[in-house]
């Protein structure tokens, strides 16, 4: 079996619905960005260049502790399948799987951690965790940049600026920490534009499941800092475990306020996703996650007991994505047989849940 | 057990689901409407003459074979919950019911027949049947007639007008002939306007499922002629049924078509209008009705093997019904309590048909 078929076949450890709060905070990240000294950043680089620094990086990771086992894979040698899969595995960012060009991704077998090479920066390093748990994330990130530098890696770094990146947004620390958070008692108790606003007025950023430049689904939201100068890592991560603490608060009342005066509004509905999810025969993307948004919120507020684990449903939403169904199936599919399929492996792997 | 409870608890015959055609035609049903000679039509009698009519009509039926042990109510002694239950069982007009004031109806126990007294007309008589048999609702109702008339009741009859109604519109025969249908594979086709457009030229009416004043629901259509006049009865039948014909013909062709080439035009909303039956906490009677029309055409269409009889799904349709649904529980509810009611009679009705 290939390294991507393994990846293909185990879910990644963050979805193992296990850490602090995750009834509302499905997984934390932390990424920095790092650049190497004495080369341009990534759009400038020559092939030449740009084959130094994945060979120098490939080098340095395999004598990391921390990417001990780790899997390497250079772009030229994954399918845009293969690069579509990491995208919805969250082990690569969007734009930098859909360029084409000469760049590598490494990523421990759990999915814990992984590093994109010659993306915007030189560097992008992410850690995941399940749960709110930002401050371990931040450790082992922490840590593999110790590592690295150990390693012999020069990073590109300026006593008054920082860590210099290829956008200045990202300069000073380089950090971007987020959290995906299901939280659709916001939403139904319409509080969730109010947040959003506030939101953006403390300079944090809402994306949709999928990072930057995707749209929010069934009320699955990650919220992340902007600001990325001006404070250290430890109180770019404290103001967001802050926000994110407000916002988990905010959306118990409002489960509370549903559970105890407004059954109606999530109760009826939440069976009949479950319904449609076992009966239907097809299915979109976008549709079966605003569905099993609702099953989660069923579950979460006890009015369904599952014969499913947390994790059996968080991996649902990555194996229902077009190139996992794909990657699973063995074969390309267009659209219309990925809804088909998509709709018999909910049907399947739902299929032990009552409707009763 | 009174006679109002032993017909809440016994299905109408009508419903057995075994006629001809009955994959398409529900039910056939026949009624005549009739005046006795010498007093004025309905709205214009005296308390007296009511009670007489009344007394007179009673007194013919219980000797009438036709009529052997049938139920007898005057409204007077119905509570408005059991009049409108009448109704959903199609024994009394919508506005025979509504109205208050001095009426009875009679039918016999496997309410194939009903009498109503003082309706519009002084007598309005109709035979029901399971599928396409109109024929044996017009035997049936034509010997009920006959034996009224034996038994010495005397009609209102002009030999050039034939029977005098307080409605021109049904004098001369005062036939009605009239078919439930259901065909959804007209209306997924959308060739359901062109026929409808047909049958108005035809002089045709085309009503919901609970006759005159009501909107089609889930694909049932009810069909009758318009004319009572200038043919005898047993033309106003056979052009019915040769139109009738044409369209259980046309219906056929749609689902064959369907199933050969557009199978995902019914496949996945039959599946999924079964998960949320099977599912759903709270629901309308217009939702639950255009659901289980779904269902059906996926049990007609092969797609289900249902654990359900087509009986069983018939009676369905009258139990969802708000009147039975408050007889059956034994209070009276509103509409939301009637919502959640409903879903649970639907819930435990269809436990065990699958879905898969």
């Amino acid at each position: 079996m290939s390294d991507i078929d393994l990846l293909v076949k185990n879910t990644a450890e963050w979805l193992r619905a296990e850490g602090p709060d995750h009834d509302i905070v499905i997984s934390s990240r932390i990424r920095i960005a790092r650049n190497l000294q004495g080369f341009s950043y990534t759009p400038r680089l020559e092939t030449r260049e740009q084959d130094e620094i994945i060979k120098r990086v490939q080098d340095i990771l395999t004598k990391t502790p921390s990417m001990k086992s780790a899997y390497f894979f250079l772009y030229a040698d994954l399918t845009e399948l293969e690069r579509q899969f990491l995208v919805e595995r969250h082990l690569v960012s969007l734009e930098h799987a859909v360029e084409k060009g000469h760049k590598a991704v490494s990523m421990t077998p759990n999915q814990e951690i992984s590093v994109m090479i010659l993306e915007e920066d030189h560097l992008r390093m992410q850690a995941f965790q399940s749960g709110f748990n930002l401050k371990k994330a931040w450790h082992i990130i922490d840590q593999l940049d110790t590592e690295i530098e150990r390693g012999g890696l020069d990073y590109a770094f300026d006593s008054r600026l920082g860590y210099l990146t290829a956008c200045p947004t990202n300069a000073g620390t380089g950090l971007r920490a987020s959290c995906m958070v299901h939280i659709p008692g916001l939403v139904l108790t319409k509080q969730i534009n109010k947040i959003l606003q506030a939101l953006t007025k403390l300079n944090l950023a809402t994306r949709g499941l999928y990072g930057e430049g995707t749209q929010a689904i069934g009320d699955y939201f990650q919220f992340s800092n902007q600001m990325t100068l001006g404070q250290n890592e430890e109180e770019i991560i404290d103001n967001l475990v802050s926000v994110i603490r407000q916002i988990t608060d905010h959306e118990r009342e409002a489960r509370q306020h549903l559970l105890d005066k407004k059954k109606q509004k999530f109760e009826d509905p939440a069976w009949r996703a479950l319904g449609i999810l076992k009966s239907a025969r097809v299915i979109s993307s976008t549709e079966a996650t605003q569905y099993l948004s609702l099953v989660q919120l069923g579950i979460n507020m006890g009015i369904m007991t599952s014969a499913l684990s947390r994790e059996e449903l968080h991996s649902l939403f990555l194996y229902i994505q077009p190139a996992h169904l794909q990657k699973m199936s063995g074969s390309v599919l267009n659209a219309q047989e990925r809804d088909i399929l998509r709709a018999q492996v909910i049907r399947e792997k739902l299929g032990k849940v009552s409707l009763s």
